[in-house]
């Protein structure tokens, strides 16, 4: 009932629409009326939902947090990415939507979002579905 | 087993209380013992759980993410609601409150609210209690 | 099937590592599959899952969460702790985390933190474990 979704990711900081890879599992796990839970496995790395019709909302997004959590000389973090934990504590490691007759049931403009706050990196977040699953009739 | 809860805003940034909403589908879920998943399907709105007391906090807090995450010129998206989209990643598109003796296990001072951030607008969020019902004696 | 940990904390803002009491919860469950939810009932405390082994990346994420919202005499609220409320609805009041072989199922480096935004208090936080449990060889 749990699966993992591999992601690479390709700049340091990115949103990938993993959206179609999320209802793959869904459709794997035959639930049809239940909730969907995506958890991010990283501490530099977030999932978020949010438009995916025009890029540019993720460029907009990405930018700003840059700007408000940029990385910082005082940090004390000697790995120079305490900019990517915040922006995690911000964003959030979990996402959970609800699935209805077997579908993600997300807005119009909803996409799930995989979040690289310090990549590239091969990343991976673990799926769950949880709820009743069609009886086949007799 | 999933309900929608209609809610009309009046401005642009706003937070509405919509814990007796929430409530009442509980009561029409019949659930004892589980947890209440909120999701709003909008992609310039979220949804939070903070203080009912005091209206000033919500003021505050919705001051506050205005000066941090202005409406600025530079943003790329066209549609000018760039702000508004920051801000519902920051805050999130889904709450998990849990269901005790068929009530919201909610701190005294804790309500939900939706959280407008591009209004005034129709808005809605989709509610799913999962778990335990009373089973009735024979 | 739902349980109370309690939390003492020792300054104004301050991370808890509670994943050895939630993974107790856990223990005490008997769930072997399934997930967890942790629940915050304050509204100046709140639930994140970041970095455990340097605790600098603590001290990082709560100096930059203090400089982008600190206490600010033009809040109206007027208990003054507005700051920690702005936090709360950033950072988020529940958690969820998928549970493994009767184990939370975190990446290597993550730990769930109690975050206090507003200390030092009593605080508590409720944990809700949902899924199947071993069943036992006859």
């Amino acid at each position: 009932m749990k699966e993992t979704v591999m992601i690479q990711t390709h700049s340091r900081v990115e949103m990938i629409d993993i959206t179609a890879k999320i209802q793959e599992v869904i459709d794997r796990s035959g639930v049809r009326d239940g909730i969907c839970v995506v958890f991010v496995p990283h501490t530099t790395a977030a999932v978020t939902i949010n438009e995916n019709a025009d890029p540019d909302v993720r460029n907009d997004i990405m930018a700003h947090l840059g700007e408000m959590i940029p990385p910082r000389r005082s940090f004390l973090h000697v790995e120079g990415n305490s900019d990517s934990h915040i922006k995690v504590s911000l964003t959030g490691s979990s996402g959970t939507v609800m699935v209805d007759e077997g579908r993600l049931d997300l807005g119009t403009w909803q996409s799930i979002f995989f979040c690289e706050f310090d990549g590239p990196r091969n990343r991976r977040c673990t799926v769950k579905v949880i709820g009743e699953k069609d009886v086949p009739h007799s």
